[in-house]
């Protein structure tokens, strides 16, 4: 049973089949955002620190850090907002670059064991991020498509995420610590979008047994009401065996639909995490001992430590 | 592919492995409504008229119809509403009593197919059951329990829902005109709840070759934050293979759950459906031609004529 162990200097945190899905915080990323990308250019951080306080607040397990802006000095920015964040929280952290010095620079900077965010199955990346993967000793994201690009089809994506699994063995890297992303169609383009990828999940846990994960807002592209959909594909996908996502848990209505999947997979045993984080709070003159001021706040509050 | 027609007198709908999720509207029922049960018995039926219309403007496509008051004339009552909803919506209904009389007097009083609302694997209810529903030739829920009552054991319930289907053929009643019931468990008792069901609906999909229906709601019995349970459960039971449930189509987020779901089970093609419902209204001046004044409102809207 495949468990990928994620740390920081403090805090563990796992992803696996009979453990809570696992919510990676996607907001600190500059990708499409103008402010926050002229912020970073300018090695000004406000932006990076409140989002990742916004995202654990919200109830992410694991925050993924993009620094990715044109012509700037990626590597030495991830080398500073990398201790940053660990200073300010204690979840572990996802590092999310296309340029290989500001991933090696954030493994340097990192503190515990982090999930490096990616290698496909080109045979230039995994010949450059395999090896740095197998020297941090961490977890890597593994996305199934290869020099031919993306396969519309779903057991061809199996076969190149296979290969990736095989080509990290080779580099003395488990399977447990490869956590494999599917790749997530648009269903407005793609209509088998939904079933294809909850199929391909189900090989890839029973067949491979890996971990998996996605950016799973790719499903509603183009489509209204678009939260709406991603509120529902997340409980189907945790239904069909994934593990983890890359999420903004701020959005209304995700971090409790995710919730609810993991009591539904019967991994949050006696519903623990759920009734800590909704049950009402009490009222008032009422004892709160043990409860906190904000714990029992209605579809808000905490999750964890 | 099981597919089980239901109609009123001008309309059809299908369930099926390949339609949309349908959804089965449970507010006409008195039970735990004082008012609501005081009306009836003074054959006072602006509720039930009122319960109809919000139901299917929120999107069910068939309204269950339960009546049942102690010390009522159910049978009276059942007879005069039937014709009173049928006059006011054109979608199929579901004749729902545990009194035999009741159900007979709303198949008489019914026009199309209905869904007759339920039999047991209890031997005596099969007995008064199953002949009704071959002579109405109607469709029928059954719901796996038997004269040991309901079994935890998921493989048991099986085997009940089996028994029922064998005892249905011998009436005449296909296969596919029955809707098995497999029982939720509340997850906070039951801690395999969800896992249960899900494999249940899985067996009984492709072992039975049946399509299910639930009262989806008890699985959030006695939590707190019920609604968003249930918002992830109907979506990881449309997943599943299930594919009927009755819900209250009127509590936020539900409907729109559901009709993902039909998106990302390939069962809403095109997303027409789904654009139907959630495109976003024309802005002022714009014209709205096709769309009608409200069809566009976000989370809201109708679905279907």
């Amino acid at each position: 049973m495949a468990r990928t162990i994620l740390s920081s200097a403090t805090k563990e945190v796992a992803i696996g089949f009979d453990q809570p899905f696992v919510m990676i915080g996607e907001r600190i990323n500059p990708t499409g955002r103008k402010l926050f990308s002229k912020e970073l250019k300018e090695f000004n951080y406000w932006r990076v620190k409140k989002e990742a306080l916004a995202q654990v607040e919200a109830g992410a397990q694991v925050l993924d850090v993009n620094v990715g802006v044109p012509l700037a000095d990626e590597a030495l920015i991830m080398s500073e907002v990398i201790p940053l964040i660990q200073g300010l929280t204690d979840v572990p952290l996802c590092i999310d670059s296309s340029v290989m010095d500001a991933l090696e620079s954030g493994l340097k900077a990192y503190k515990g064991r982090p999930l490096l965010n990616s290698t496909t199955a080109e045979e230039e990346v995994m010949e450059r991020i395999l090896p740095l993967v197998a020297k941090y000793d961490c977890a890597v994201v593994a996305i199934s498509n290869d020099d031919t690009g993306i396969s519309e089809d779903p057991d061809v994506r199996f076969e190149v995420a296979k290969r990736i699994v095989n080509r990290a063995a080779d580099y003395g890297i488990k399977a447990e610590d490869v956590v494999v992303d599917p790749l997530v169609m648009p269903v407005g383009a793609v209509n088998s979008a939904g079933k294809d990828v909850f199929r391909l999940v189900h090989r890839l846990r029973t067949e491979l047994g890996v971990n998996t994960t996605c950016g799973a807002s790719n499903i509603a592209f183009g489509l209204p009401n678009r939260h709406a959909i991603n509120n529902a594909f997340l409980p189907m996908l945790a239904g069909a065996g994934m593990t983890s996502a890359i999420v903004n848990p701020l959005h209304e209505g995700l971090v409790p639909a995710v919730r609810a999947a993991d009591i539904l997979t019967g991994n949050d045993a006696g519903c623990a995490n759920w009734i800590k984080a909704y049950r009402p709070a009490p009222a008032e003159g009422e004892s709160g001992r043990g409860r906190g001021g904000r714990g029992g706040r209605r579809g808000g509050g905490r999750r964890r430590g």
